[in-house]
């Protein structure tokens, strides 16, 4: 299996022209689906399994899903591959550590991934960049109806869509957005602002997801219950009353740093560039939370020598995987750290 | 009085061409003299003390001392100048905080000062670049036998010289050398190492002496008594005992990270010199630390495009009240923070 167009370029969502994309990275919508008549993954064992493998196979290649799918069955995939897909945000972390009959459908771009066998029989991702997320709930609709053309999917007149775990009942979806709130961190305000998200009973989480702790100042806000609220009413109160008030601190605070701290606001833009151009170990962590201030710089204007292409390459080619992949997977930790380092600076260095 | 002059030089002692200047800053040697038929300080009213302050400069300014010295009257030094002439070495902590009727007498090359009414009558202090104790102890000897030709000592066939406090009595003398250390610090070594010096009796301390912490890597050492031994044989016991083990020690520990851990030693010093040539606020002791690591690049041939005496200078002009006159001292922390990392990133800009 050939990933290895993969590594140098990013997925569509990544790209920097996105509506609020001086904050919002990201929008994401996700469908959880099971088809009738099959055993749901949990009961099924791995021969029923295969069924539905094949099954969804059958009917995702025979459908113009956005255009073709490239679907890649897990057990053609190395571990590196499989952490390649994570770190891409294409194959849940669940998908990539367990074995057995699972795929992920895919369309170049990035913009769609369907799993297959994780949790329900169907995960079905749309991703774009910046604020979507309404956008991103029509394309994946689309891609929805298309699939339920061809395939029945479990589901009760009472709760709507069945899924394995009853907090996916209902409409099956979670909705979710990457945002980046380094000046919040620095005035202090985060912890209120995210406790507030906790109240509407939101999930934050950070760059990769459940489990996954913020990292360089980027938060997922997503939906907790799919059940007792129309699709559009979730992603209504997500943006109007989460992601829009969020963005608005953030610029304020941003504001508020320019005028009255520019300078210490500066101090770590600036040290962030001064690190990353010279350093020879660079943690992947460590690369996040400084390319997170270099994003901020570029916002605010004070760099005109790195491309916001370039930093958003590198968040996810600073990653484990994709630096073992690009420069050869028996790197140790230590090795990791000083190719990465070499990596980032060089490509700083021609950024120009 | 104008100090003027001073600001933006470094002393003759921080020069960088000295012997074993690759890991010794400075040698030092100072002796506590105390004039027979006065009172010693601890026991003298003003008026005495102030008699003290007259007779010796009289003696002095009469003398032909290592040509011409400049006299400076401690009552007519602001409390700022008191502090730059701290940071330049001349001067005591104990001397720029007490009040009363004190004195400085210099050399233009700041090799020469002699404190007048510190603890004792006169505390006379030589000090080189490099290793130099030997050197350096003939230069003050002869200070000292042109001054005993003018005043006469306290002094007891017994006892040797007679100071006010014990353990300065007999030579009445204490060296003292500056080493930088940050390849012992960076292997761990350094705690085994300074152990060692303390078994032999010497005390190791930071950048300003008494009372100081290493900061920078930088550490003090100094015998701790005057008594008992020959000066020759304390300058020959510090310089065999421990000095020249300690040099060897950190020569041979710099040649083993950039062996072994080439990278994690190169790392420190780039991040250095990424930080200084980008950051908006540094501290004065964040300046030293990563000075410390731009002096040791230099050294080991890291770059060509920083100049020794560049960071020589800056080690001085980084510090508190060189900043504050040349940046004005109405500036608090954060605004000093600021100048400093202003000044040194211009510095390093323009040190090619």
């Amino acid at each position: 299996m050939d990933l290895s167009g993969l590594y140098q370029r990013v997925g569509a969502w990544l790209d920097e022209t996105g509506p609020v994309n001086d904050i919002v990275i990201s929008s994401r919508v996700r469908l959880a689906r099971n088809l009738a008549g099959f055993f749901f993954c949990g009961q099924a064992d791995e021969a029923q399994q295969r069924q539905v493998l094949e099954f969804v196979r059958e009917k995702l290649t025979a459908t113009d899903v956005q255009g073709s799918l490239w679907y890649v069955p897990m057990e053609q995939v190395t571990a590196l591959q499989r952490q390649v897909l994570t770190e891409r945000h294409l194959i849940s972390r669940e998908l990539a550590e367990t074995g057995g009959p699972r795929a992920v459908a895919l369309t170049p771009d990035e913009s769609l991934a369907v799993m297959v066998n994780e949790e329900d029989h169907l995960r079905i991702q749309m991703m774009a960049n910046g604020l979507q997320l309404r956008e991103t709930y029509e394309r994946i609709c689309r891609v929805d109806e298309q699939l339920e053309g061809q395939v029945e999917y479990a589901f009760s007149a009472e709760y709507g869509y069945l899924t394995a775990c009853p907090t996916n009942t209902g409409t099956g979806m979670r909705v979710s957005v990457m945002l980046h709130l380094p000046a919040l961190k620095m005035t202090g305000e985060i912890e209120k602002v995210l406790r507030a998200a906790k109240d509407l009973r939101l999930a934050v989480r950070g760059l990769y997801g459940e489990g996954s702790e913020p990292v360089g100042d980027f938060y997922q806000l997503s939906n907790q219950t799919a059940l007792g609220k129309t699709e559009e009413q979730i992603i209504d109160d997500l943006t109007r009353h989460a992601v829009e008030p969020m963005v608005e601190y953030e610029r304020r605070a941003r504001k508020k740093l320019s005028e009255g701290k520019a300078t210490a606001l500066d101090d770590k833009i600036f040290r962030a560039k001064g690190i990353l151009s010279h350093a020879r170990m660079v943690s992947s962590e460590e690369a996040l939370y400084l390319l997170s201030y270099i994003r901020l710089g570029i916002h605010l204007g004070r760099f005109r020598d790195v491309r916001m292409s370039t930093v958003n390459r590198l968040f996810l080619t600073a990653q484990p995987a994709h630096l073992q992949t690009l420069f050869g997977e028996d790197l140790d930790a230590g090795g990791r750290d000083r190719a990465r380092a070499d990596y980032i600076r060089r490509e700083l260095a021609g950024a120009a």
